[in-house]
């Protein structure tokens, strides 16, 4: 067999849904000698991990911790623990992943109702409310707070409460915003989340931060069968994360040393410093891109993930490969519907600063045309 | 909420079951600058690696590269992807991830025989045959090449041929032999094995490599219905790994640029030598166990995982515990109705070399009584 070459990755400046540029604080981090997943120090990064954890997705859930998998499987690990075979779901779908939340669930077993609008909407609490009138069986509402492939921000106050009333569980994914926009798991009483360490909180890709509440943790211990996977099944990955400690599986120690240093980066800028971060530099980038002539696609849009259309004519493939090889910028293309016709723009993290919004301008304003304007729109919407 | 302290793990041996040291080239592989999933560069980096797993796995099989979780979740891959509900399976149980198997296997729905044999011993090729003649619509069969719990050493060829009689598909687990003992997936008939990074190749734990041969991807293509797992699905996996790049999930950036490097270091050092190296250092080290008056558990020693009974008298934890605060050497404790009862020493990796042996000894000589001796009998071994 030949030799294969030395790892030499391109520098890149990661402007995509994700990942998102990491710090080298986080990825010295991830390269800081292995301890064993038992060993009596890495237990204690466990437990700073999800005071971490918790801090960010504000709230006391004790069972908040990263699953040993990416986003989708703490979509997964959320689904099979809540649901049993039969059970009565309803989803908002609007986007690619509350149409995945469908499949996940149908995979589960569920009985799946859909409530659906048009992709770069969001949801009214009217709209869930009718769905839960339509449904009165439902048992898990599942919504999308911050929808990758549309760049959409659903609203979720209110909604929590909606489905107290109905004795429905209220899960939320939270992949795209948590660390970069507020998730409010406590107040808005959400009672089960998933998230991926790879966008706002920008550690690499590896695990999924989850949170679970009390009801959530009742609807589980009421479970007339094992869940369905092994690997997901909290009834004994609470064991190690608890007081006993027991052995479920060899945990990736390395990852979760990055995602402790990752938190550890967001509490000390502090929430709303970096919520708002966020939000300044979606301002400017947001003006710039209107002033190249390109429009958003969502009402509401997320700051981190900006999905704007492709204007007629502009090849995307063409565009997003010269980002990539003349300027080292990689920005998202479209999925589903959207293939070729949106691209997704992140300012997530430690890819949101004013230098990432100014390279991207000028980038995009070079190929687009219109560059200067661009950039006197950005720098306008920061003076 | 207080300040958490920078992270700065404590120097150790790794001698257990998994996690074993990792090389400071794996941790600077694993540090490298993050890319996206889509990257041109990343791409390549996967078709690196996937070569490079062919040539430790010992086959041609394209299917073959890592899963995005730990251990667990490929043994999980393998059976759900595999088996369908109704459909009978064969598992050799003689610890604790035969039984595991079973568990994952009930869990998708499949009708479990076992054939069982004491805790440290092996099946022979005859024993497994009377289990398909007893069970003749069996689909698959299942063995553990490398049994964690108790160090047995699964001897596996014929064993694929006796499948292939019934038309069964032969799984196996070789979390812990791969990369330290042949493992030789096309000359022994196997059709689908799983492992981990975090014992003989080195590297951190959170990935799986999987591989799958034409008779695992027919059985694949002729199911009747989706794979349970959403995030285990390999219909879907596959279009990421071929010609397509079909986004699936955010693949694990820097844990696959690590594993790719500690594939590297097994390729540059010859899979005959790494072999070779591991069953040198297993020699000298069971001398001078033995030296110690330790028993191994098993008939059929894997090199790389050694699991000796604890003498009477003997506290367990004190001597783990003393081990690790004293020495910074860890080693393992026994798993199941081997509690309290068993350790288990690995040399796995890096972590075999003579260093690891005569710093285990030495230490282990000094709690129990008998360092010199022990040191004596591993010196004449490797002499």
């Amino acid at each position: 067999m030949e030799a294969t070459p030395e790892l030499d990755p391109p520098a890149r400046l990661l402007m995509g849904p994700g990942p998102s540029d990491v710090s080298p604080r986080v990825l010295r981090a991830l390269a800081a000698p292995t301890v064993g997943h038992l060993d009596p120090y890495y237990l204690g990064v466990m437990n700073d991990t999800r005071r971490l954890l918790q801090h960010v997705f504000r709230t006391d859930n004790e069972l908040t911790m990263p699953m040993s998998a990416t986003g989708m499987a703490g979509m997964e690990t959320c689904i099979v623990n809540l649901v049993e075979p039969g059970d009565e779901v309803l989803v908002g779908v609007n986007g690619v992943f509350g149409t995945r939340m469908c499949d996940v669930a149908e995979r589960a077993g569920a009985t799946v109702h859909r409530i659906e609008t048009e992709w770069g909407k969001v949801f009214t609490p009217d709209e869930v409310k009718a769905g839960l009138d339509a449904h009165p069986k439902v048992k898990l509402v599942g919504l999308v707070h911050a929808e990758t492939s549309t760049g959409a921000h659903q609203p979720l106050e209110g909604i929590g409460a909606l489905a107290r009333e109905r004795d429905a569980l209220l899960l939320v994914d939270c992949v795209t915003s948590l660390g970069g926009a507020p998730v409010e798991i406590d107040a808005w009483q959400i009672d089960a989340a998933y998230s991926g360490t790879q966008k706002c909180l920008s550690c690499p890709p590896g695990l999924s931060p989850v949170t679970f509440g009390e009801r959530a943790l009742a609807r589980m211990d009421a479970r007339t069968r094992k869940v369905q996977s092994w690997y997901l099944d909290l009834s004994m990955i609470r064991s190690y994360w608890g007081a006993e400690r027991a052995y479920h599986h060899t945990a990736p120690v390395n990852m979760t040393y990055a995602l402790r240093e990752a938190l550890r980066m967001v509490h000390e800028e502090g929430l709303e410093a970096r919520f708002e971060r966020h939000r300044r530099h979606h301002r400017a980038l947001r003006a710039g891109l209107e002033a190249l002539g390109l429009t958003y696609i969502p009402d509401h849009s997320l700051p981190m993930l900006n999905a704007v259309a492709i204007p007629d004519g502009v090849d995307d493939k063409a565009v997003r490969g010269a980002l990539l090889r003349e300027h080292g910028i990689e920005i998202g293309g479209g999925l589903g519907p959207f293939a070729g016709r949106a691209w997704r723009i992140g300012l997530m993290g430690a890819s949101c600063s004013r230098h990432h919004v100014t390279a991207l301008l000028g980038a995009l304003g070079g190929l687009l045309g219109g560059a200067g304007d661009a950039l006197s729109a950005a720098d306008a919407a920061y003076a």
